[in-house]
């Protein structure tokens, strides 16, 4: 498996801090030595670092963990391979543009079962069941609504449903974002915090580093970080229930729709 | 205007050389300072650096100076905005995918009336009229050959009619690759350079640096290097002729076509 991480602001914030701990566990503190990439919304633009080597000694980490690159919009993912070999086109995530827009993609789970039929629109470069469940999201996205993009919540309504459905499919953990706002899945396990005034300390669970908020923000901000794992040890993530699809925007959790039939296996906390 | 470099190989090769001359050029040695870019095949995957920041200042571009990233196909380019203000999203080289594959562009020109019917297959995300045309190429490319990628000579035939097209809207030189093999369109300045056993000692134009390349090297290497301006100061590199569009495969120049009418300007030399 892999792990995701995810931020979503109201005003440009960098992610040095979360990358410190998140990158540890590519090959330090945890398993997840299969490659890592990350993906930086800047306006409409879009900068994107991958790297097959592991995240923890990756020189490329090291750039963006020490270069602060200010984003609206992140979505980062360190692997831990099931489907694919170890190779730079399997490694996530996946960028692919729509209605003028790059849409990147991170998964993590296994869809062993999963394979749509692809009208050639967009077609994956790598082997991975994460790419090919991107392109065919991206692609009932393009023959839903044709060449205008909809607005937020018909957005939010389309891509539940297709949630739906890959859902059903196997383990799917993943990580949407077109650079406006942030989809967020929770299949099996994803937390979240939001980070808003009065800010405080925040310590690392992977590192022993600190940062005070409240010395590098404004009143005003706010931001939501997502990850597999929380990656503070001193501040109080919610998890998300199993089966649950949630719209970020902003900095905040605007939305959230049940994905799987039943109640909620557990009520966020 | 702009500049472009890039590099295609028989076996993968770091660019770390020719990038540290180029690099100069975004607003050390040149005026390039609207951005730069830079994109490396490795096998199927792609990485892909790009800064709005001036190259010649950029810690992305240092690490792209001092990291030896070992690529068969590669395209940088360094910017000096004509349409388009300087953000990332104008920041060239554009990427989108095609037939399963990765494909790259960059452009040095202007092609002012080139207002093409686009069908949303792909929408440029910026402002250029280099990734307006980027996207008609593909979208054009699509019609011709269906879900079904060509082989290499029927691509380069249709590259050369849209090219043939492209080339009378105004200055277009381009460069483009698949990770396969890179197309070089010149038209009004694009140079090259075949360098193979045996090997010598190359010294940049833009930095006093030097390598000896038949210490770094195998006798079967061989590398094509292709530039705005000649790199090297010491080298015979070849000028293109102003309406050509060639061809480079496994290192070397395979193939050249004339796109504009009458007798070729210049011949190669």
């Amino acid at each position: 498996m892999c792990q995701l991480l995810a931020m979503n602001c109201n005003v440009p914030t960098d992610i040095c801090f979360s990358f410190a701990g998140f990158q540890a566990r590519g090959g330090a503190t945890d398993v997840h030595a299969d490659g890592w990439g990350i993906a930086f919304f800047e306006g409409r633009g879009m900068r994107f670092f991958l790297d097959p080597q592991p995240s923890a000694v990756s020189p490329v980490a090291e750039l963006v963990r020490s270069y602060p690159i200010h984003s609206k919009n992140v979505i980062a993912h360190i692997r831990k391979a099931t489907q694919g070999i170890v190779a730079l086109e399997n490694t996530h995530p996946f960028m692919r543009e729509l209605w003028g827009r790059y849409w990147i993609f991170a998964h993590n789970g296994n869809l062993p079962d999963f394979a749509p039929t692809l009208d050639g629109s967009y077609t994956p470069v790598g082997q991975t069941d994460s790419e090919r469940a991107f392109c065919w999201v991206l692609q009932q996205l393009r023959r839903r609504f044709g060449k205008s993009a909809p607005g937020q919540a018909e957005l939010f309504d389309e891509l539940h449903r297709l949630t739906l459905d890959l859902g059903a499919r196997g383990a799917c953990n993943y990580l949407l974002s077109n650079g406006d706002c942030l989809f967020a899945h929770c299949s099996t396990q994803l937390s979240f915090i939001v980070r808003q005034a009065p800010f405080a300390v925040a310590h690392l669970r992977d590192q022993d580093l600190s940062i005070d908020f409240s010395a590098v923000t404004t009143p005003d901000d706010r931001v939501a970080v997502i990850a597999t794992v929380p990656l503070t040890d001193n501040e109080s993530w919610t998890a998300m229930p199993n089966g649950s699809l949630w719209l970020f925007a902003e900095g905040a959790p605007v939305g959230h729709r049940q994905t799987v039939a039943g109640p909620e296996s557990r009520p966020p906390t």
